[in-house]
């Protein structure tokens, strides 16, 4: 929690400074950790690693389930079903430039995208497995993955650091760049319409860029509180306050209903919205940002110029092989 | 079910001649049927609905939850887990080289990829859509699928026959050639090992490849009874007869026990056995059906040649790119 906290005063601090002048391009290219560099043979193994149901007790679960490679990240439900049809009370984030998030899950309890991938796997309600003992003793009696974690990372190395490791080291690259955005910032002038441009230009005016800015729109500060403006009637509605956010984990006051702000990218493609998913269509959750964040009640004119600048937020997504998973000689599931 | 009936009647008369003279290479185009000629356009499509969970009612389950063309073309689960994590009581067949089974389900009850494509959709415990209108208004409402079936089809095509047609030409598309027994036929002697080769002849001289022959090793005959002999100890242990397999759809005392006779190709990775996944090893498998079937015992070696040339039936599963689904704009599920 110390790491958390001193990011919730960095942010503080940012807060108070103004952002609204850059627009920023996608990079092509995620930072990585100095004890984890992006090789081929990591990524490749996290590939298989991500699209493997049998890192869940009942085989039917993996990371791709609930933050779908195929679709925008995630799985457009109020909140993801876990192994034997069970739910939790938020929704998945996209893994889609999750890499460009400062600290991951709704609530940033994991530092990083490795801590990340540890989590889901043994909550009882995604993934199931006992503990990591388990996953890693599921993964020995696989013997096609022997060679994969070797090429990645030497021998006997299937471990739960080596399997989140690989795992970080795959999500690193799921970017989407050049979307008609970048492409509008890097010089395209028609690459947005003049609607989209408007929308541009009141996202800055009304402040949304305070916290939604940055290459993937969501810093410059990490935690951002939700909603900042008390709303009965919208709180009767949606319930946002029900779930309180970091301090869930904390168990601080001070940190309740303190979120990771997300990012924006390919927002048009993860309905429903908010953490617990209660906001089916973009225009409504545009309109809920701006009364309860800044307490303005935009027209139906602005909404529509909003989101369609959001629709242009939308990149390309890259081309991937699909992963050929080790077999499994004889089964182990119930 | 009066096809049915008359291939059981063809089954009848081809199980009196032998047929353990050939052993056929997997042919590496599948047969269409001549009212859904396979064309990129629709294979394309097809892939695209194969993997897409808004075709099941909480949008968690695709075809290839349970039919996993990542692996074996099967989920490794004695039963498979539908919407809502409910399970029925039959395991799930492989999508690998179904094009090359003469009817489809365990119970044989569809005469073509596309007849089975369009049952699992609206079964309650597998996708659990409630109709085939409740699943085209879907798709209707997913603006980017018009594109990719107005390219496989024309214009205003999305319409049950479209979408099941679509998926039975991907599914054709799904072969696995080169295995090292395709090799060892095609005249590379150094393709199969010794143990293979003994495990080979074997396989000929009890009479397996009196039901399970020709290039998907599922024929001549359609359907067999399972078990042939009576076997209290097994039965009590594994419940073989609980199903009565064709007889359950058909509703005629002939039909009892009488199942498809399921490919051969790829068996290694598709543990647990039979129909009711009840067998979690191949060795087993074997064991049993020598027993159930032959009524003979084999010997430790005698099995473990068998499961030795078993393996040797592993092909080459295709490179294929991941599909790009087109995006929920918003949300419908719950």
């Amino acid at each position: 929690m110390f790491k958390i906290r001193s990011l919730v005063t960095a942010l503080a601090l940012a807060s108070s400074v103004s952002v609204a002048s850059a627009w920023e391009v996608l990079p092509k290219e995620a930072p990585e950790p100095a004890d984890n560099a992006t090789t081929p043979a990591k990524v490749e193994l996290g590939k298989i690693l991500y699209h493997d149901p049998r890192l869940s007790s009942t085989g039917t679960v993996s990371c791709a389930s609930c933050h779908n490679t195929m679709l925008g990240g995630e799985d457009n439900r109020p909140n993801s079903m876990g192994v034997n049809g069970q739910t939790g009370g938020r929704s998945a984030p996209t893994v889609w430039n999750a890499a460009f998030n400062t600290v991951q899950f709704w609530d940033g309890r994991a530092a990083s995208l490795e801590e990340q991938a540890a989590g889901p796997v043994t909550n009882p309600i995604e993934m199931g497995m006992k503990n990591w003992d388990e996953v890693v003793a599921r993964l020995k009696t696989i013997e096609g993955y022997q060679m994969p974690f070797e090429r990645a990372f030497g021998t006997d190395t299937i471990t739960k650091d080596a399997v989140t490791k690989a795992i970080a080291a795959y999500e690193r690259t799921l970017i989407t760049p050049n979307s008609p955005y970048d492409r509008y910032v890097s010089g395209d002038n028609s690459a947005l319409t003049e609607q989209q441009v408007r929308g541009m230009e009141k996202v800055a005016e009304l402040g949304c860029t305070t916290c939604h800015s940055g290459p993937a729109f969501n810093g410059p500060g990490v935690f951002q509180k939700f909603p900042v403006i008390p709303n009965g009637y919208w709180e009767a509605q949606y319930h946002f306050s029900k779930d309180k956010g970091l301090a869930e984990v904390s168990k601080k006051q001070a940190d309740e209903h303190l979120w990771k702000v997300p990012t924006l990218r390919n927002i048009a493609l993860t309905a429903p919205y908010f953490h617990n998913g209660s906001v089916k269509t973009l225009d409504k959750a545009v309109t809920l940002m701006a009364k309860l964040q800044l307490g303005k009640d935009l027209s139906k004119e602005e909404v529509a110029d909003i989101v369609a600048f959001l629709n242009g937020l939308t990149g390309e997504f890259p081309k991937q092989q699909m992963p050929v998973l080790p077999g499994t000689l004889d089964s182990t599931f119930n």
